[in-house]
């Protein structure tokens, strides 16, 4: 069983990393990695693109007054560096704590000049058994996009091709409609995980009809935790996403609206299928114990049935192992013969009286 | 037990099936079929009614600004013509998305000179148990009801007939009647499938209270999965409904108000069917396994009863079959019958005690 | 066990009785009968009063401008009567639909002329262990109020008498108030109804603690049943009932107001009731599995403690039943004394552990 | 067992007690009893105090229009009296009705010169295990409060003592202080019926995890009753209170909304509590499943372990009690000592087998 | 187990523990202590800092026109300081009564010229597995902070710190901020307690998956109740903090809003993680029971294989232990090899059977 390391990895996701300190300190709340900092520009507008990595000084020396630029910091262990790019965005101080913090629930923090968005992303590891989940923190200004996520590799590289081609529809609109793609790959991908413990969900469902195993009693367990976890970071999702679909503020277009919309549609059916699978994922708890106590109601049925035949007719037998010296039985010439005509009867006699009880 | 299959198909329900890809791709998330697409369209006003096949090429030259044309596109694979036939009635392409996702939720989509209504038919499949679903997509424009189903034959061909005739209501009615009636039908039909589920689960009561087995521990999940299944898609269909019942648009008459309120009412019923028969299959899982229980204490009563009453006795004769050289009793003239007389006696005590205990 | 027959009933109550029929169509959906209708009408005024069964032509011929019909249809299964009869006063052909499906939930219809409330009053068989219903239509009108019933024989004599007597209330106020009247002499019998639930929970649950059995099991699951049904049938009568208490029509007089309030009141309580004895019965369902497996324990406990007494006696004995050539124990002189001090020493030994245990 | 007698009382509470009785009869609902109807009237100002029994024709005499007067009318069972003071005091025959029917939910009527507020006072019967109520109805005149009880002997002795005291909040404050003061020593009293409960469900707690017996099961059941009894009847007083703190009314100074919101304060509170013991007493019974089941998987773990042991050294000793005249074995010279050395290993290995599956 | 002594405290959390008392009596309800009231000013501007105890005479002649006051009175069981604090500030006397009653809920009180807030501090006793609570009282004025709290030792001298360092926020702030921050500290304490509950139920799923034990059963049970009283003091904040977050009043400052907009966001994420602990742990109590009949299968299982083995070998065996003068089997030559393979066939076969059975 694997369940200590999973269960660890869940119990940490809802803490807040940073008890007993005040606020208004920036600490990172994931794990510290020797990881440098990667800074990605990628800058656009109808007619140009670049996609360079940027140090820290060129980040402050940046001139984003004109064009669209989405850029996004990779690794959060240097707080310095994540202070510094805010501050030349204007960025309030709490927002910089909480996208330090990873333990942060989805919402939206409207701002004068900008929206503040965390979220999370999730990949199921089938090897390990658990949800992995990797904080993102979106601020959208009027031309910049900033985005923060903890490690390299994302599941924004189509994004990024699509950015780099003259004609894509990201291209050609605004920062908000690039801000909605990211979100929208991002809810897709939870489709995927939730797909995948529904697999799991069906193969067990199939196990436990044929036979319940202690691992089984551990697997419900275990996903009943990784869909709660999941189901506690979507729900919020969707009054995020609900209000930005509402949301009048200059950063977004009234065009981007509909598409919030569209994303919003689809988070409600994760959370649908979130739910649903919950309530499999009990029914199948359920059905455990009925399956176990059915399976004991047989083990103990044949137990009963044995013995009922057995033990008396070996007490029978044992009457006639008796050493009294006066047994009249013992002597006659048909005797033996008796016995097992007397044997025969009472298991007869037991036959019918199974059958009546109907347990044959 | 056919289990596995059914959740294949239950799991599938809940997929996006098009993960990874980006928005606006256009893609058929159903069964991809060799199928030939075929368009019927049904004209008709007052005076008029044809009701034909036309190809992708002849619909694009159609001129419908005069009566009423309901064209019914019939298989989905081809995405080429269910584009080619959205961009000849301005339909956005974020719809056209839907349409060809067989995994929508029902809603109701208000544009400016169309509705959007995607929903699913259900069919009880008895040989498999299981529901079979088909999505249906509506779009409701003034002079064209344009419907969308992934295979041929549906509930709709009492409606076509009654097209045909002069003096029939949804001759004489707008489009928005008629496309009330293919909800109606629909919803209808959402009876049919439930009650085919209640009629299994009132056999299944009878079964379980007599005598439960594996088989039916496996058809409750069964039922509760595909209860849930039916339950996610009729519950959205509420707030479609109340919404159309309440929309002020041109192509909806405010007579037809009525008839939205109607159907929704209906929909509320089946609702209340979906949770009682929901309610009654949890309850089924706790009979079935007080009814285990049950049993299992009469099982092992009987057990407890025959050893009780043998055990003892069998050691009394033990006792005289030892082969001791100085044992008084064995010598006894009446030591056998003593012995008789005995355990007759503990009989008749262990009886005494099992009557009080009330275990007769 | 009954149970099959009951849950036809219950099963029957959430069909629509009339699946693949095209909307329109006027069914009686339920059970056939050869009954003539009965066409009660009573007509009064302050001064006038008289009581008489007419015939369907003497209906059409009736001049209702003056004083207050209540005319009262009894049997459902000649459809064109009931069209006739609703047609004379300008009935909407979707509630005349309504008055003959007789799994119609309560709702209230208001037209500018008049109102339409279905409902079922209910009825606790005690022999078959069922609630039986029966369904009311009732319109209201200016000066004729509407009733329909699908058998002869009603909660309503009482008022019939109270009519018939000049200076009753009922004879003095309007038809609003004789509507009114029927509704809460109507909710006054669910009092009734689920009081005789109540009265069989009690002594369900005093046999449960005693001793389950398995009919009791099959009761808590038919009981759950009939609570549901009951309850589905209430529920929507809150919102009935409060939207009467709000209503503003030309049929209902201001002051009636607050005798919908008082009925309403009456509703909730009967609503408080039916979730309370649903929990019970839910209990009920806990209760007789705890106490399944206390009992189950005990006999198990039984079990053990017999074979642990007998099972290391009786080995001893089997020991000295061995015919080895040489067994010294044999021949001693005091052997077959020893062995049952070896026996009985066994068997304090036991004692002393059980007590330990804390098994007696 | 007195459970039959308890659930008795509980299942009298949800009657209406008054069932197939036309309304606007007047009929007391509770225990008739021979005891006379008291009517205790206190006179107060700031100046003036007396307290005294009057008769009926006293109270119709009784000039009102000075001071404050809380008439307290002890018994209802003299229905003519209890009519005779409403009608003195203006009072609507509907609440006559409630004021008698002792069945009543909590509730506010708003009248133009009145308010209307029925009540039950909870009192927890030790010896018996039960709630015992009583329905007060509080009337609240501009002069006058009316309050009537079931029976002699209240909570109200306190604040009839404050009244007589020159300097008390109680005698310089409106009757509408009075009348909160009579809803907060009633609420406080809630708290005292609950944390009895709360007490009993802690032993119970206790016992359980030691060692579950039926009555226990039955005790959680009796709880589980209570419970829902007392909340059923505090949930709608919350509501009440609500009004109470927002009402505008000439009877209500504005100065005691505070107190009133006070009260809810404390209701609120008592709900909770409810709440929490409610959801104790449910995990009580499934405690009470497990605790049971482990106590049985113990003993089941001792019959096994015995038996495990004995069967087989059983089954060797039957062996060489069989009379064949050709068996080897038994003319062996260390044929005796074998079988006990075969024996003793049968039992080493099945220690180390038991050891292995860590059954001790 | 120490369940008693814990529950004890469970049980008194939520008792009003002032039951009969008239309201307006001040009465301390925490447990009485010798111990003397400390009051501790810090009084401090931009310029200023001092910290001093004072006396209650020297807090009555106190100017607190100038500068900002944080008065934290330690101790309330000298009920008569209490009240002469609070007289010198004009509080209500409805709030000194709630400072004295350490079994508040958290509330919002607004008043004209102060706002009084009442909550607890949370501290998990690891050696007693409880939840140890104290109770904070709030009052903020214009220039003064009240606090009052139970005991010496709190969660504040981080913040005392800070207030006396020159240039620290909270100095330069208003008394609203310090407020603030006295909540946020309280608010992130509660997730230390809520991770402690959290390392404990990761432990305890860890060991009932190995082997369920008794002294499990009782921890969930603990768990459950502890987590029920963080639940119910937990959820009543997050209006309060709402409320606050909204409040127009001239003690707050509008800048603070957005301050207790965080306090608010991090206890709605202690309340989704209370929430899902809840679950985890009713899920635990499920997982134990799989795991107890699971366990319980599987001893019954090796019961009925060895019973099933040894029975009929041993019933074979006293067959030919029978004394019969005539049994033609036992004086055959090769008679005890015949049972001996007899016996040897009866075990294969038995295994035979048990493999198709897939108990092995």
């Amino acid at each position: 069983m694997q369940t200590p390391s999973k269960s660890k990895k869940a119990t940490k996701l809802f803490t807040s990393g940073k008890k007993g300190m005040p606020p208004g300190s920036l600490i990172y709340t994931g794990k510290q990695q020797s990881q440098e900092i990667i800074i990605e520009v990628i800058h656009f507008s109808k007619d140009n693109h670049f996609y360079e990595s940027k140090t820290i000084t060129e980040i402050q020396d940046l001139d984003t007054s004109q064009g669209k630029y989405w850029i996004n910091i990779i690794g959060l262990s240097n707080v310095d560096i994540i202070k510094q790019v805010c501050d030349k965005f204007g960025i309030h101080s709490l927002f910089i704590e909480d996208i330090l913090n990873i333990h942060q629930r989805p919402k939206l923090e409207v701002e004068q000049d900008y929206l503040y968005v965390p979220f999370k992303s999730f990949h199921w590891n089938d090897a390990e058994m658990l949800l992995e989940y990797e904080q993102f923190s979106f601020i959208l200004l009027k031309n910049v996009l900033l985005t923060f996520q903890e490690h390299a590799g994302d599941q924004f590289d189509g994004l990024r091709d699509r950015i780099s081609k003259v004609d894509s529809v990201v291209r050609n609109k605004g920062l908000d409609y690039l801000f909605y793609r990211l979100i929208d790959v991002t809810v897709d991908h939870y489709f995927e995980a939730i797909e995948n413990i529904g697999d799991h969900l069906e193969n067990l469902e199939n196990k436990i009809l044929k036979h319940p195993h202690t691992e089984d009693i551990g697997l419900v367990q275990v996903f009943n935790r990784e869909i709660m976890i999941l189901r506690r970071h979507v729900f919020p999702l969707r009054e995020v996403l609900f209000r930005l679909s509402n949301a009048d503020h200059p950063v977004l277009d009234i065009q981007t609206r509909k598409y919030f919309l569209d994303v919003l549609d689809h988070t409600i059916q994760v959370i649908d299928t979130i739910e649903t699978y919950r309530e499999i994922n009990f029914s199948l708890r359920d059905l455990q114990l009925n399956t176990i106590s059915y399976e004991m109601n047989r083990v103990v049925k044949t137990l009963t049935i044995i013995s009922t035949y057995f033990i008396p007719v070996t007490f029978i037998v044992g009457i006639y192992g008796m050493n009294f010296r006066y047994m009249p039985e013992l002597n006659l010439r048909y005797g033996y013969l008796f016995v097992w005509i007397l044997m025969i009867l009472v298991v007869i006699g037991l036959t019918v009286y199974f059958r009546r009880k109907k347990w044959f």
